[in-house]
């Protein structure tokens, strides 16, 4: 059956929309966020804890398996869902994104990416079309194309010839793949910081009818108003009957903009890497536990909540398994942050049911505070 | 209401004997393997989970509670059970056999014992009454009399001193405890390898009447013909109306010896230390996971094991977990570990009901092999 997206309410007040996303494992109510699972475990949780936080898709990292244990290791076990006991839908990357992060230890090339493994050292070359294989043997739900993520900042011809490639690729990544009922397959939008780009960006990659379309290259390191601008200036760019995901993005602030300009899904690794420092998100803004004041603490971590974490500790235990180093520790505040997004997600949803997520991001900001 | 035990059937070709321990927090059915939570939590789980496998009661340790995060901190929680949300039974040591442990950094005098923390080097006392105050802030089950682990090899002398030491400390807890009610008190036999002063230990703690007895001072690096030789002779000195506990044992053959021999209850963190090394227990031996041969073995950890991590990884993945330094690698070695032994003593209950015990040892070293 592939991938079928359908919109199911747009926003009267903002570009919003509700969608159901059906996959080849499942059926995912957008907007959602995604937790992030990179090595075949999204870390610390068993996969009934993933669903029972309302997960309804996961994403893992195609590089990172690659290596470790090896994606022909995980086609044996029979593909990624078998392997890591997730039955629900499966997002991979394409490996670029990790690849292009090694700065010294790859080398771009027309035909692909020479790099040399951050673990070993080993030599490897990931193209369009090993990214896709790679990603075929996973068999995961959704593929991303093998894309360049454009630093920042980039001179517009770096940026411009940046984003020529990643069609080129795209195109290759389209070809190579076949079965596009077991996998479906988006494209990625790059260009930068520059509009011109992102639209020429947005209209190659479209054109070439991909399952849905991601935009990449934003929260980078650019400040928030030029990702704000980029991201409101591209997002109505692209097709409305197509699932919108947007790379990388993970903080309520950046939810709410991503949603209210039309995104339908979201990932990122802060929630559960802050987590495992032990800090906290919560309805009252961030809260680091391992500080002294919360010794004696014998609230929940959140007033609000109502995830396994907080119905049944105190900030006063949570900062002794910090304190004292043990993994019950990052466990609990993994769910902890994990059950804030997906529960914002799912109030995002609701409010723009009913018409009122503006008023509901209102409300929100009232108690969590208006930085980040 | 205390502590009760009753003895439910003796068997009639060994010592062994079916029981069921009363707490103030429930019901234990001995013979019984208690995990250990060290630090107020059994490492990587949750509560819910060590009582899905089955575990009826668990230790915690006084001396790592007391530095960390205090005892009266504890107490202002609520107690030890509702600050690490464990509502069934719980026995606490008296932090002698760690304080013991630290060698150079503690004094031993009649008063009790001086001695550095071994995380900061800060100054701290423990004698009998002080054991007694932190573990009834802590508000365990059953305590455990503040007693010298004499160390091995250790002359006659000084285990006849020692021995005497802990006779005077045992009889200063028992004066000291007042709430027999909320909290059962364990005496402690010593004597090192001794028969005699074993014999004398016993006379001298029982006389006092505790809520139980523990044998300590064994499995500390004496042969092992010599720990089931002391083991054998001291047991069934002990009177039969009471629980009889083997401190820091938790090998399948030591407990096999220990229940044959009379012994009801028997603690370790060994199943749970080697687990996060990536060493597992099974029906058939112990097992590096870690080992290349297993990165390819889509079979479950034990063939014969249906514990929550053999229903549903394979040892392909679990490898694959740790080596990545995965969190849910430990995690689902420990859940077996700990299954393996809580269902061993699970099937020695059986057959001790069914007068097969022998047998049924015999059975199960025909596959886990004679060594250990």
């Amino acid at each position: 059956m592939g991938i079928k997206f359908k919109v199911l309410k747009e926003s009267t007040e903002t570009n919003a929309r509700l969608g159901l996303l059906e996959t080849p494992h499942g059926i995912v109510e957008t907007p959602i966020f995604m937790p992030v699972g990179t090595k075949a475990t999204v870390k610390t949780m068993t996969p009934e804890e993933v669903k029972a936080l309302g997960a309804q898709i996961i994403l893992s990292n195609t590089y990172h398996l690659y290596l470790r244990p090896g994606h022909k290791l995980i086609e044996e076990a029979g593909g990624l869902h078998e392997f890591m006991n997730w039955h629900g839908p499966i997002l991979t990357d394409s490996g670029g994104f990790q690849v292009f992060s090694l700065g010294d230890l790859r080398k771009i090339t027309e035909e692909g990416v020479e790099f040399r493994s951050h673990i070993d050292g080993s030599k490897h070359f990931i193209s369009p079309e090993k990214s896709i294989e790679i990603q075929n043997s996973l068999g995961s739900d959704i593929m991303m194309a093998f894309d360049e993520c454009t630093h920042y900042p980039a001179t517009y011809e770096y940026a411009k010839e940046s984003m020529k490639r990643t069609t080129r690729w795209a195109k290759r990544c389209k070809n190579f793949h076949k079965d596009w009922e077991r996998q479906g397959l988006f494209g990625i939008i790059q260009g930068g910081m520059y509009k011109d780009l992102r639209r020429q960006s947005v209209q190659d990659i479209v054109s070439m009818d991909f399952s849905g379309y991601a935009i990449g290259g934003l929260s980078v390191g650019e400040p928030k108003e030029l990702m704000y601008e980029m991201l409101e200036f591209t997002t109505p760019l692209l097709p409305k009957d197509k699932p919108r995901y947007l790379m990388g993005v993970g903080t309520p602030d950046y939810l709410f903009e991503a949603v209210i300009n039309g995104i339908d899904m979201a990932d990122c690794v802060l929630p559960t890497r802050i987590a495992r420092n032990g800090t906290v998100i919560t309805s009252r803004g961030k809260l680091t536990i391992r500080n002294a004041k919360y010794s004696r603490d014998f609230s929940k971590l959140d007033p609000e909540c109502d995830c396994y974490t907080c119905k049944n500790y105190t900030r006063a235990y949570i900062r002794h398994l910090f304190n004292v180093n043990e993994i019950l520790g990052p466990r609990l505040t993994t769910i902890h942050n994990l059950y804030f997004l997906i529960k914002l997600m799912e109030n995002i949803r609701k409010a723009i049911k009913e018409d009122r997520l503006l008023e509901y991001r209102e409300e929100f900001y009232k108690k969590y505070g208006y930085t980040d």
